[in-house]
């Protein structure tokens, strides 16, 4: 049954279970000792067509993509990803060699975090290919962070420089040619990082209220703050820290490349909010440990302000343009 | 944005989140203390034409079985299942009252066994529809079982009745009217039961060498264990106890039922391994506790014999006849 040949290989492929993983792959279950504090748990599904195409990304790049969507979600609580499942959907042309770089690219994300895959299903599918990762984290029970923790007056900020993402799609959509910083565009949406070190290094220096990772793009994200805490938030049209690939790809589409940093989903940066004393020092300890920006871009402010986009001469209510699937 | 108000229904159907559940669903992950022991994890995905017809199953049917699936292979470690993410793939003809029926479906089974929902992700599909759980159980370190435990000289015993999963797929996909015990074969199919209680049962008074459960098929089944565990399994054709609902679908189809047993998928019962003299004790205190008869079918013999099938009069190699997919 060529179904074993292949758990065969991806065991091999993954190799022995790590330190406190008493059973990996090939059981009905892994088996395995929780760390001390607490636990976190997310799951993410990749959707061939949705969220990536076979035309745009390897193999490699889906699976790392997917397992970076995963941990990005653990470093937006303030964790530490520890031990992911892998589920893959294989229509019929996709070789076994094709699902050993769909998990060599997952692996290679899970090393550079220090977490394993435990486990996996690999089924038939009748039409698209498509990936869904479960990844446990482990965190703090003091250093939680979620999405509903956000003060009135907090400082709003945010890591990195936004946009490249949904530039690089867009890039890509479009057949742009690799000129100028438009390779570095695709680059970004088809190989992004999640910010795991930037997140502890916040942490250590900070007493960040809520936190979320930009998964559908800054305007969703921030509402998505607002409404679970109960507060509205003020962005700083001006300060919103655009990547130079952005600004290239808006210059070459001829669109707003703030419209693109505020629609741009899958970027994986934080967005943060934290006493506003806290942001000079959090920022400065940020980029010195990890070399990343961080950006003061806003204030929380009361609920029924809603989020609203500040410019220099107006506010204007901050319309969520949630990340667009492939379609 | 549609997919947020889908989020809000499902959040309300799975209501607040249980003992030691801090951060339910809605947040980046999910947020708990983990249970003392060991920690079980698992992943099932479900694929539209694979695994399941939605002219077959209803969507509860659908959310349930994939939940039972998992949940059947933390029982076959003998945990407890506690806490489960849900993603589900979402083709353009399926509604938000189908996918929250999903959901219904998925949370019966969680709620028969003790788990809970605490996070998934709700994506759109191109094509067919897919669900894809991952799932945590908890296990007392001192009994876990694997498959690789399995000692020569041990009985090997399953519970409940076999065939009867495959039959009902059978009879549904030749459209056998439901006379007899043909509709007691679909409704075997189609929601079937995961045997929690039947391995804390089992562990409560023998000591268990390996199990696993009957996902593949026990012909396959036992191949794992072999396998896993380095022995053969000579399994006594004449003890393999055959479901009614397979009998009377087998005649009607004219074919073995013994071979339907043997090639039943999703059954989702378990097979074990344990010393014989256990044997006896161990079968009565399972049937007494739950109900559900368990059966001597064979015994555990040397590696190089492989799996073999043995009948009154001659002993033939087990040929794997593994779940076949829908096609």
């Amino acid at each position: 049954m060529a179904e074993f040949d292949l758990i065969r290989r991806i065991r091999e492929t993954i190799g022995a279970p790590g330190p406190g993983t008493l059973v990996g792959l090939g059981d009905d279950t892994a088996v395995y000792e929780p760390p001390g504090g607490h636990e976190l748990l997310t799951c993410d599904a990749f959707v061939e067509g949705v969220h990536f195409r076979r035309d745009f990304a390897t193999f490699g790049e889906i699976g790392a993509k997917c397992m970076v969507a995963n941990v990005s979600d653990v470093a937006a609580m303030g964790g530490l990803p520890t031990r992911a499942v892998f589920s893959v959907c294989i229509p019929p042309d996709v070789t076994d060699d094709d699902v050993i770089a769909l998990y060599e690219g997952a692996l290679a994300v899970c090393r550079r975090h220090g977490a394993e895959i435990v486990g996996g299903d690999t089924v038939s599918s009748l039409s698209g290919l498509m990936v869904s990762i479960a990844l446990l984290g482990a965190a703090d029970p003091d250093r939680v962070l979620t999405r509903s923790g956000a003060v009135v007056g907090d400082a709003v900020v945010v890591t990195g420089e936004l946009g490249g993402s949904e530039a690089g799609l867009r890039a890509l959509v479009d057949g742009l040619p690799d000129e100028g910083r438009v390779a570095e565009a695709k680059r970004r949406h088809l190989q992004p990082s999640a910010r795991v070190a930037e997140a502890r290094a916040l942490i250590e220096v900070a007493s960040p209220h809520a936190m979320i990772d930009l998964s559908d793009g800054l305007s969703s994200d921030a509402w998505h703050i607002a409404d679970e805490s109960g507060v509205g938030i003020r962005l700083d049209a001006d300060s919103v820290p655009l990547a130079p690939c952005a600004v290239d790809v808006a210059g070459r589409l001829g669109v707003d490349p703030l419209e693109l940093a505020l629609a741009s989903g899958e970027e994986f940066e934080l967005l943060a909010t934290l006493p506003e004393g806290e942001v000079e020092r959090a920022a400065e300890h940020v980029e010195a440990v990890t070399g990343t920006p961080m950006t003061h871009i806003g204030v929380v402010t009361n609920a029924p302000d809603g989020c609203v986009l500040a410019r220099t001469h107006e506010a204007t209510p901050l319309v969520r343009r949630g990340y667009e699937h492939l379609k």
